[in-house]
């Protein structure tokens, strides 16, 4: 079994009867959503709120009832992936460029599960090129400012060369820093520029990490739930 | 004359040949752009970014050459006008739901002049609904957050009763506040919120502020150009 297998599928067993469950987006956060979609045809009563079109039409196949995050008053469980977690357990999201609708799944959520392989642990964020969801108008004014900062800013493409569009009608720019120093000032610097909708830094945010590797998977509590 | 064509007319004296000139949105910047054609038509040369498609449509109208933002390096002169203007010289903007486009071009301004009649200086801001331009997907949850807080919020509606589309695709969410103590603390808090594009907070960026009264124009100059 591969890794993101072995922790979508884990994940999956947290879901219980009569939750509201987030589900996230990206090749692990499907093996999930599969895994429950089986416990729902096995029976299992729960609602999905989605993060993406993606995920929307893959929880659909699976008959999975769905519901938008401003039909439900919380979100009992979120279940995501992350594109890298530091020792701190603060997040890297958005290498689908699915971050915007997750982070807004994830804050209406009481709990939020992040499920990688180990592969996605690292010390300090930054390796990973961080995403940022920008208006598309003024867009080349935050690429040159990113650019003065020296965080070689990169407009995210489609396979046909395109910029891509996000589900929300934006586009995305990548920033390879390397080397993330303090992702709270950055966050809140990047909160406060204008054009700039939703940055992929997830800051205090998840509760529980499902790691996976070689060995096993591996449970880190990183925070109590609210 | 009516004191919004007085200082429209009066802003478009500032404009310089050779410049590109951010314009505002609204029924005062109406009065500008008006008076901005008029000048171009007698042989100014300038180049104009608009803040939404109204003038857009209105300054091609009159014959105004325009670049997007995004084709500039930067703007050397922005005129729009504001809701309200308090005793220091800071802002609400987007009583025309064109704030995030504004609070773009602004900041891609070496130079921001506002131009407003009297009635729009306050001691203190608060008293004009504070605007929040914001991702539709998950709007009701922002919405519950400002309920809780006491701001009194509102989607703003259309004339046919529906919930008001921006420019970007956006919805809009008036906040009735009354009065705001801390416009910076409230602003940082709402950059921090997921969902929320743009607030209409316009904080430390206006140069030089046109007041039109039953006695003329006044020039105040609020703070240094860059």
């Amino acid at each position: 079994m591969n890794l993101k297998q072995m922790v979508g599928e884990k994940a999956a067993e947290y879901v219980k009867d009569g939750m509201i469950v987030g589900l996230g987006t990206g090749s692990t956060a499907a093996y999930m959503v599969e895994a429950i979609g089986k416990r729902v045809q096995n029976g299992l009563n729960i609602v999905g709120v989605t993060t993406s079109d993606r995920t929307a039409r893959q929880a659909e196949d699976l008959g999975i009832p769905l519901k938008s995050v401003d039909e439900v008053d919380m979100i009992d469980l979120t279940i995501d992936g992350a594109d890298e977690i530091s020792a701190d357990f603060q997040g890297i999201k958005g290498g689908g460029a699915a971050h915007l609708f997750e982070k807004i799944v994830a804050d209406a959520s009481k709990e939020v599960i992040w499920i990688v392989d180990d592969s996605k642990m690292v010390e300090k964020l930054g390796a990973f090129p961080l995403p940022i969801e920008v208006i598309p108008y003024g867009s080349m004014q935050l690429f040159r400012i990113f650019e003065a900062k020296g965080y070689q800013p990169a407009f995210r493409m489609t396979e046909k060369n395109e910029k891509l569009v996000t589900d929300a009608g934006h586009l995305v720019i990548d920033l390879h820093m390397k080397e993330i120093e303090d992702p709270h000032a950055l966050a809140a610097w990047l909160d406060g520029l204008t054009g700039v909708v939703e940055h992929g830094l997830f800051l205090d945010r998840v509760n529980t990490i499902i790691v996976g590797s070689a060995s096993g998977t591996q449970i880190i509590e990183a925070r109590p739930s609210i």
